[in-house]
C-alpha cells in the first residue's frame, strides 16, 4: 500500500464536484469579462524564479536537474510563466491581453490549514494597460467571482494598498533605505511581534524614530491621503496617491467599490509588484490569513526581456477560498447527482442500454448496471449515487410494453407505456405520469 | 528572455479554446455515463512506478529527491494513482466506482508528432466489476466521446484484443515462456522489423517455429476464435475467448459494435493489463500511431495492497486525439468569440461599466475599454476579439438617451433608446432593432 505524499491531496468525487463548481464559477466570471483561457507548463527553467520572484519562493521550489541536465522547477506560481508567454509573442498579441487559467502549483513549505504543497489557483491577468480602469477591472472580476459564489459584502473585504506609496514614503525618509526589505517588513507586520517588525524596518535602513513614524503614516485614512503627499513632498508619492484614488474611483464605476478598503499596511510578499496591491480577507476574521491577493506588476515583462508592458492581476487560491466559502455557508453541497438509474430485471440488457443511450443523448446523467447485480443491489447502488429517478426495465413489464418509474425521494412508483418514456418530455420524472 | 522547456507547450487562447471544447466534450460524454470527476496529485512516491508499471515507464520518469529526502516522481500516468486512491478508501466507496479526470502527465521521452514530454489525458475507469458489460461501457464511452466530437465510423476503429488469450496461447506453447516479454514483443510488432520481432519472441522463450506459429494464430479472424480454444486445449484460453466474445456482444447493446474490430496483434505496452485491451486507430492511417488505448487490469488493486478489485479503463490522450480531429476536419475553430464590446466615447465610463455589468449578468461575454483608447483603437480591438456586436456609448448620444449598436459582420449600425437595450431581449443584436 502506497502513501500519498505529504502536502498533496486526493479529491474524491463528492468533494471534487463542489470544487469543480467553484472553479467554474470563478472562471465563468472572468470569461464574461473577456478573459481567455491559456494552458501553461508544469515545469519551467529554475533560473526564471531565481532572479525575479523573491527569495521567499526560491527556497520553496520543487527544483531538480532533469535527465537532459537542465535545471527545472515545478511552477510555484503562474506570473513568471505568463510573462514569458507574453514576451514570446509580444508583437502578435492584440492588447490588452486578458488571460485566465486554473491549475495546480507547487511549493515545498510546511502544510497548514488552507495551505498545501500542491495548491490550485485561478490566475486572472491583464497585460498592456497602465490605466486605473485595468486595476479596477481586476478588482471587479475578483469581487464578482466571490458574489457569484454567494458571498456578500459582509463576508469579505479587499484591503487595497499601493507599492509606490510605500516606496515613495520610504524614500522620503532616506534615499538609501532598502525598499524591497522594508516592504517585506510591512508584509510581515501582522505576522510578527511589533518589536520584530520595527527591527526589520530599521534593518532595512530606517532610523528607530523613522520606523515608528513610517508605521504611523500607514494608518492614514482614505480621506487624509493628501497628507502623505504633503509629508513626502515628492512627485512620486503624489502620483502614487493619485493613482490609488483613481483606481478606487474606477471600482465605483464597476459597482464593486463597497468591497474595497484602503489599507496601506497591506504590502504583498512578492517582489515584482509596482503599483496597486490588494488582499482579500474574511470580514469575520474566522479565516485568519489573507484569502488571496493581487496587484500591478509593470516591470516584470521588461525584466523578462520584453518591451515595457504594464500588467495587473489577481490569483484566487482555491484552498483558502474554500475555507471562506465554508465559513460563510456557501460551499456547494458535496453529493453525487444522477438523473436516472436504469435498473434491469432479467435478460433486458439491450433494451436497457438503448434506453440509457436515448436519455444520455438528451444530456442526462444516466447509469445502468455494469456489475451483473440483483434487483435490490441495483436499487442500493441507485440510492448511493442519489439517482432522482429509477427506470425499471423488466422482462415481464416489457411483454406488456411497459416500464416502471420509481421516484427515489418518495419511493412511489408507476407503470408507463414504453413509447411514452421519455416521449416528448425533456426530463421526465414520476410526477409527469401520475 | 527565458525559453520554454523542450517537450512542454504553451497554449495561447485561440488554441486553448478549441482544446477546452474537446476536453469538455470527452468529459461530458463520460459524465453522462455517470463517471465522476476526481482530483489527483502531480507527484507520487517513485517506488509506486518502479515495481508496477513496467520498465518502459520507469526509465522515462521525471523523478527526483525532494527537500525532505523523499524519492518522488511526476506522475507519468493516472492508473497507479487511482489504484492507490481506491485502496485508501476501499470500504467507504460504493461499487462500481466510476471515475473520470483530465490533467497533464509527464514522461522524459523524445518529443515527436503528437507526443510531448507534458501531455494531457482524460482517464475513464471502472473499479469493482469483472462483467463484460463494464468493458463494453468503457468502449462505449470512448466511442461516444469520439462521435460527440463529430468523428464517424469511417474515421476511427478500436482494435480489440485480450491479454489472456495471448498469455494462454503462449503458455500452451511453453509453460516457461516469459509472458511479459512476449507480450511486449507483440506490442512492438508494428514498430520493428519482422526479424527483430521474431527474435524478441524467441528471447522470451519460444522456439523459432513456435514464434512463427504464434504469430500466425494472432491473425485468427473473429469467426474462427474457437480454433484458438481447440489449439490450446486449456480452460484458460476458452475462458479468455469467451470473455472477449461477451465483451464484443455487449458493445452491440451499447450501440458501438461497429467501431470495434478484433485484432489479436494489439497488446498494449503496460504490464498491468489482464483481460480485454484495445487501441484506437485512425481508419485512414494518416495518423499512423495508436490514438489512445485502454483495457482491463484486474490485478493492480490487489498488487497495491487492496482487496481483489477488477478494473477496466481508457485514457484518450489529447495530443494524438487532436491529430485525428484535425485530419477528419472536426477540430473546433481556433478563434475568439465575444458577444459584446461596449465602446466608450467621452466621459461615459460609469454608464458603459454599468451596461457591461448588466450584459454580463445575463451570461454574455462582454469587454469594454480598460486602456483609455481612442474610438478607432477600440473598434480595432473589438474586431481583433471577434466581437459580434459593438455597443457605442457616447456622451452626445446619451444626452438624447440613445446608444448605437454596430453589427461587426456587416458594419451596419443603428441608434437605439437606452431603455430598450438590452430591454426584454435575452441577447439582443442589430437585427432586433432594424
Amino acid at each position: 500500500m502506497y502513501e500519498r505524499i505529504k502536502g498533496f491531496r486526493d479529491f474524491y468525487p463528492e468533494e471534487m464536484q463542489s470544487r469543480r463548481q467553484v472553479v467554474n464559477t470563478v472562471e465563468g466570471t472572468a470569461k464574461r469579462y473577456g478573459f481567455r483561457e491559456v494552458g501553461t507548463p508544469a515545469l519551467e527553467p529554475t533560473e526564471m524564479y531565481v532572479e525575479k520572484s523573491g527569495e521567499g519562493i526560491v527556497e520553496e521550489l520543487y527544483a531538480f536537474e532533469d535527465k537532459g541536465g537542465r535545471e527545472v522547477a515545478m511552477t510555484p506560481e503562474l506570473t513568471p510563466t505568463v510573462a514569458r508567454m507574453v514576451v514570446a509573442k509580444q508583437q502578435a498579441l492584440s492588447k490588452p491581453i486578458k488571460w485566465v487559467s486554473t491549475r495546480p502549483f507547487w511549493r515545498y513549505e510546511e502544510p497548514q490549514q488552507g495551505r498545501f504543497r500542491e495548491f490550485y489557483q485561478t490566475n486572472v491577468d491583464i497585460f498592456g494597460s497602465s490605466e486605473p480602469t485595468a486595476d479596477a477591472e481586476i478588482l471587479a472580476v475578483a469581487a464578482d467571482a466571490l458574489t457569484d459564489l454567494g458571498l456578500s459584502a459582509s463576508d469579505f473585504e479587499f484591503r487595497v494598498s499601493h507599492r509606490d506609496i510605500l516606496g515613495g514614503l520610504l524614500a522620503a525618509f532616506n534615499a538609501d533605505v532598502d525598499t524591497r526589505e522594508a516592504i517585506r517588513a510591512v508584509d510581515k507586520r501582522e505576522k510578527v511581534e511589533r518589536d520584530e517588525y520595527l527591527r526589520l524596518l530599521t534593518d532595512a535602513g530606517l532610523a528607530d524614530s523613522q520606523a515608528i513614524e513610517f508605521d504611523d503614516l500607514l494608518m492614514t485614512a482614505e480621506a487624509d491621503l493628501d497628507e502623505l503627499i504633503a509629508f513626502a513632498g515628492t512627485d512620486r508619492v503624489e502620483a502614487a496617491v493619485g493613482n490609488l484614488q483613481a483606481v478606487l474611483a474606477a471600482t465605483d464605476d464597476f459597482g464593486v467599490r463597497e468591497y474595497c478598503d484602503l489599507s496601506l499596511t497591506t504590502a504583498r510578499g512578492l517582489d515584482y509588484y509596482t503599483g496597486v496591491v490588494f488582499e482579500c480577507f474574511d470580514s469575520t476574521g474566522e479565516v485568519s490569513r489573507s484569502v488571496f491577493g493581487g496587484g500591478r506588476y509593470d516591470d516584470l515583462i521588461e525584466g523578462f526581456g520584453g518591451q515595457p508592458t504594464p500588467a495587473v492581476g489577481v490569483a484566487p487560491g482555491h484552498a483558502p477560498l474554500s475555507l471562506l466559502c465554508r465559513r460563510a455557508g456557501v460551499w456547494p453541497e458535496e453529493a453525487f447527482t444522477t438523473d436516472y438509474y436504469v435498473l434491469t430485471v432479467g435478460d433486458v440488457r439491450a433494451e436497457a442500454a438503448s434506453l440509457a443511450r436515448t436519455l444520455r443523448s438528451e444530456g442526462h446523467v444516466v447509469e445502468t448496471d455494469v456489475a451483473g447485480r440483483s434487483f435490490s443491489a441495483q436499487l442500493d447502488y441507485a440510492d448511493s449515487i442519489n439517482a432522482e429517478t429509477v427506470v425499471i426495465v423488466g422482462e415481464r413489464d416489457l411483454e406488456d410494453d411497459e416500464l416502471t418509474l420509481k421516484d427515489m425521494d418518495t419511493g412511489d412508483q408507476i407503470q408507463v407505456p414504453v413509447e411514452e418514456f421519455p416521449g416528448d418530455y425533456d426530463r421526465p420524472t414520476f410526477g409527469d405520469y401520475e
